[in-house]
């Protein structure tokens, strides 16, 4: 009796699921809430990215792995796939479609598409985690305005490499050096005027990258502390480079500070240099962690950009939290008439991770 | 060795599957059949949704749960996303993307894109269980011709709300009160001239919603009868309202009949008013399953409508089941010529459910 | 406390996962790898196809089981779907939709869109298994430039049926048919002059199939020798027909040829007779596999097609191997001009299934 549902327990697991299955991880989280913005109607929307994901380790033996991950994106608000500007869907795996190899010594070694080194590495030493809500700062001020994909398709998002190789080093007493390099390979990218003009464009649409787009970070992390020192050049030669740290002043608190610069003289002739800075803390107590942040944004010549968010998240448990958001930005977009704009933005929903 | 087969009867279970993926199940649906129609060629199609879907549950304590359902359509005969009127391609996940938080105290509030309350809950009032199949009632007939969504994209499914929160109350006693109500933001909806004129449109492209849209159902069931009580408003203030109900006669015998009235005047200055009425028939012997329906849909100064349907179904086990229908609908577009049309539909196929 | 640790890993097993899921497989695969051809940039590409597919089998008793599969493709440099020519976007479930009923004693019926039986069945007699890398034979020589859905959406696959039935026998002392018939429907094709003229085509835009596209094949095959006979006729009545075989030296030596001709005669005044052919070899030496392959097609009245090919394959496990490829093509497109092209092809990369 005990050997058939011990059988039977064995059965279901392997024969199954295990065999088939076992390789492959189905992970990924729904994040909906209320979203009111100045001169908006109350919206329904997101916080953080929506992204339904499969992924898998094969052990290859002496320390070897394999590793895949393929993510999807979507809109729960809409049932679409991820929309980036003007309504633009972005591809179906928006989130990474990457393999590789890993191993402690020698570190993971991937190819696909993904985030580049920068811009995942400064997501810790960002307030609200790297999460896309206009209430954070990853995707404008943590960046200086920089973009990673400046010749991909229009609405793409602009923090990844299509057509990349990706290292990061083992982590050697808190020390790891991330790099992603790109191709030169043309990617449907929309007309670039840059330093050209409308009759001959600097890049023409669906240009060859004029140089291979890279990143580089070297990271610095204890308990304690942590450190990012980073770099990265896009296709069209704008660079970015960026210091960043974070203090853990108790396991509760988290202070972090970030200072970027953002050079486009290859392709512009006024307006080159952008310096950004963002300042936040987190504290956590109990289920409630407190989020606040500020930064500023200066483009050389065009009005100064600053934000101000506070956010409030409740853990219902560990997969599952509640959030609330108020932030104020000034003077965005950069290029802006003189009188500035003020944006208010209010949001209250929730987040369920699976 | 009785340990460690319980360890890794354990392990396959917890560590390599449980822990990854308990909290998602996969589900979905195959539906692929002959069809034949007046004037068409013999074509290849479906009946019933086609759906890949993503769920889970996630237990919060107290009685609380987290659930999240993200489901993806698609179109087996030609590998596309579900596909809706002139060939449009469907959001992703056209079937329903939502987030929420569920007790047996509380009832269920969701957020995100799904069925309207009167959608989901006449289903179970139309002899085929709702499907899309021009052989059933519920995209038509059933609603008299009512549409959920007039402001969304074209070609979208007319039976959902996009940015909206659900609420379903828990059952008391077998009554159970069912909400829907959606925001008023744009949803990249064509030209809807209505009351204005081509010049000046009563809504023009891409425009908010004139009043918030809303579903409520009421509905008592028992295991012998089962009544509802609906109403909704959608985003250009049309309305619909519907009394259904049904009998089992016994286990394996369902009558059932649903009267709806639907209300144009705000966007019509004549045929503002559509009634439409639909009684049905299912009888269950071992198994096999026998379908019958017949309605009518009589739009105020236009010609009526006439449907009658005959559907089988032979179950090969709890999941898959083949099919034969046959239908003929007279009158149909509602804004026709005053000759009518009259055209007969069969199908033959089978449905896989997973 | 063994019973509690039974019934825990029971349900794990059951409760949570195999209820729910062991209906559905997840399976895959990435490939990604650095390519350089003639004339263009480094690019990141694909050599064989990337899949992320949904499958299961219920098991209806007296031999009967339903079965079903569903697969998306994706390009893992991009995150896109599946492109075709021109980057247009296949459905996205491009790999295949299927639903039908399998047993030992009949065989097993489909119904929906996959590879015909011909292009199935070619595959075990290619070099380099079917894939669609520029440096195998599959889409080309090996079919003798045939495509077998000449009216679908442009940039579709070439090589299967939409609105099909598939039926393939069981395997009687090593014979096996194969057959493959589609509907007539239409299915948004491009405009096809053909015989026709601009102003009036042998086929318009969005034409019914001329006829019902069938494919039938016939294989012999044991652990030593196997043989194809195929037939195929496409929706606008080109026809192909190959003969193909392979012998195996021993198990790890593989031998192969193939000789197929393309009958254009219905949309075309002239070049309507294409034969090519095709000999390939397989050497499997540890977790090395050397392929070798080369082939040419003769359209009749244009420039011949000739290609050479070397592929290498290194298994670091059963579900992983690295890849590097050369090859040559001289020749191509084959309405080229007379002095024809030559395009070498250089890969290296990997492939991990899931």
């Amino acid at each position: 009796m005990k050997k058939s549902l011990l059988a039977l327990a064995l059965f279901g697991a392997f024969a199954g699921v295990a065999q088939a299955q076992s390789a492959v991880v189905i992970y990924g989280n729904v994040d909906a809430g209320l979203i009111k913005r100045t001169n908006q109607t109350l919206n329904i929307g997101k916080r953080a990215n929506n992204t339904l994901g499969f992924k898998g380790t094969e052990d290859l033996g002496s320390g070897l792995k394999a590793i895949f991950q393929v993510e999807m994106r979507y809109e729960p608000d809409s049932g679409t796939l991820e929309q980036g500007a003007g309504g633009v869907q972005r591809p179906t795996f928006q989130g990474q479609t990457r393999v590789g190899l890993e191993s402690a010594a020698m570190g993971m070694i991937r190819i696909g598409r993904g985030l580049t080194a920068f811009q995942e590495s400064s997501m810790a030493f960002e307030p609200f985690r790297g999460i896309p809500s206009p209430a954070a700062f990853q995707t404008d001020l943590m960046v200086a305005g920089y973009t990673s994909d400046p010749l991909g398709l229009p609405g793409n998002s602009t923090n990844r490499f299509s057509n990349a190789l990706f290292y990061n080093s083992p982590v050697m007493s808190g020390f790891q050096v991330n790099t992603t390099i790109g191709t030169r390979e043309a990617n449907q990218g929309a007309v670039l005027i840059g330093r050209g003009t409308g009759a001959a464009p600097q890049y023409p649409a669906n240009s060859l990258a004029s140089a291979n787009p890279f990143s580089i970070t070297g990271t610095y992390k204890t308990a304690a502390v942590g450190v990012m020192l980073a770099y990265e050049r896009n296709a069209v030669e704008s660079t970015v480079r960026s210091v960043a740290a974070y203090v853990m002043l108790s396991p509760a608190i988290k202070l972090m500070g970030a200072i970027t610069q953002h050079d486009q003289e290859h392709t512009r002739l006024i307006n080159q240099d952008t310096t950004a800075w963002v300042l936040g803390a987190n504290y956590t107590l109990g289920a409630s962690k407190f989020i606040a942040g500020y930064g500023q944004k200066d483009p050389d010549g065009l009005n100064k950009v600053k934000q101000f968010s506070l956010g409030y998240e409740y853990s219902l448990s560990k997969r599952t939290y509640l959030y609330a958001d108020l932030s104020n930005k000034k003077g965005a977009p950069a290029i802006a008439p003189a009188t500035g704009t003020s944006i208010n933005h209010y949001a209250l929903g929730v987040n369920h991770s699976f």
